[in-house]
């Protein structure tokens, strides 16, 4: 087993892990590192020093710029806007040209955590980072970290739950109406209470 | 007269009527469905399963999921995003991959109703019903059904006003600037007074 | 030096400047007219009769219609979504083909001034301008014009605080802490003081 390309994709990484798929109209930079057994939708680009972990879904027209982690079994949902600029201008502008001499300037990074979801048309501000098993809702804009099974929604994104690593949301008491598992609150985030 | 494909584009369909313009890097999958004198826009990604009327207006950069369907006369704007999940999850992360062997466990269906607008860049939670002429606002995200020539903006989308089937916003008299077309309230939705 | 068109785009304008990099799948239309020094990422539309000055970045996966104006040294996001029409439908359904016999009945342009940034995944309402050296927040849907050196963001996007031309925001005394510039409000805007 090898990684599939679609006829119609672009592949200059040598860094592609076994089982992965890409599709039509994708552009994978050199450099850039994905895992194995991903699915990364048509129309995505991946830039140079984009990291991307095992068994993520990467779905259609996500653009994923240099500094952008993604960890082990997270969704990036169709259209996710990631951001690595905090005061973006055109860098051949004389007024800021200085800036963009050195990466170390102005790049910054963000770090989804495993089994993570950005919804579909999330934008994402630079220099964050998305919880374990956190839901970023679809159209949300999220300024702040997200915690761990944390729900935000809305523009800019604010708490509306929180989730199981399943993605469904917990009751009140703190337990998955699927999995039934309870989670106790530890340290400002939720923890599998089954797990000692 | 049959359908122009830009040779550019991708359409494995079949099924794709006459009039039908696709163009520059869209790809229309297999066992997708597009009825007659329809502009499908350049980068646009119609999947196996979705299903799209007559003389509606795709325009680019759009993705179509298996279940979604769109009514004839339908306009979906540039950038427009879709959802057919409500708890995505990478399928392949093992705490959730059975939910995903069965596509009935998971998959939930969209309609766009009959000349309705979906304005640019606005995204559309799953398992929703955008009724006739109605009219979401650029930038919009949908969280709830949209009822008959209602115009909905913001994030979540609320209540703006109402719209006659041109596009124009009715006065509080129900009528249209534009058309002369007096509406009267029925059943909580506008109707078409001229229409008995 | 002329122009960089990567393999994989399409470029049919004869109106692109010197040092311009055009990159994979993007699209120029005959009549679109791109400067010099620009760069046009990946997956990015331009449409005849849209107008990009020079020293211009538009990154992945922006459309640009006919009657978008961007200036000098502007920074377009990606993702970022313009409009052209206030009232959009399908152009061929019945009840309002005959508006869009003439473009005049319905284009309306924007007009982005010199050295100004529209936020990734911005969305732009028709009609607009937004002002020299403005920023727009990413995620943030733009409504109404935007001022010289106004930052805005949101849904719909609001005042946020006055930034440099360098991006970074302004003290309460109106001053950059990164290039120690002074700016004073005249006519509802900020001048830079040091300009006499």
């Amino acid at each position: 087993m090898s990684m599939y390309l679609h006829p119609q994709a672009l592949c200059e990484s040598d860094q592609v892990g076994e089982g992965t798929r890409i599709w039509a109209f994708a552009h994978i930079m050199r450099g850039a590192v994905i895992g194995r057994d991903c699915n990364i939708g048509g129309g995505t680009f991946v830039e140079s020093g984009a990291v991307i972990g095992d068994r993520v879904t990467i779905k259609n027209q996500v653009m994923l710029w240099d500094g952008i982690h993604i960890h082990d079994d997270a969704f990036i949902g169709p259209g996710v806007i990631f951001c690595n600029d905090k005061f973006p201008r055109s860098p051949r502008m004389p007024e800021v040209a200085h800036r963009y001499d050195n990466p170390a300037n102005w790049r910054d990074s963000t770090i989804i955590k495993r089994g993570a979801t950005v919804g579909a048309g999330a934008v994402i501000l630079a220099g964050l980072t998305i919880g374990q098993f956190a839901m970023v809702g679809a159209g949300a804009v999220v300024t702040r970290d997200v915690r761990p099974h944390e729900l935000v929604v809305g523009n800019p994104a604010k708490w509306a739950g929180w989730v199981c690593a399943c993605g469904r949301r917990l009751s009140r008491e703190m337990t998955c109406p699927v999995c039934a598992k309870v989670f106790r609150i530890d340290d400002d985030k939720p923890i599998d209470a089954s797990i000692r």
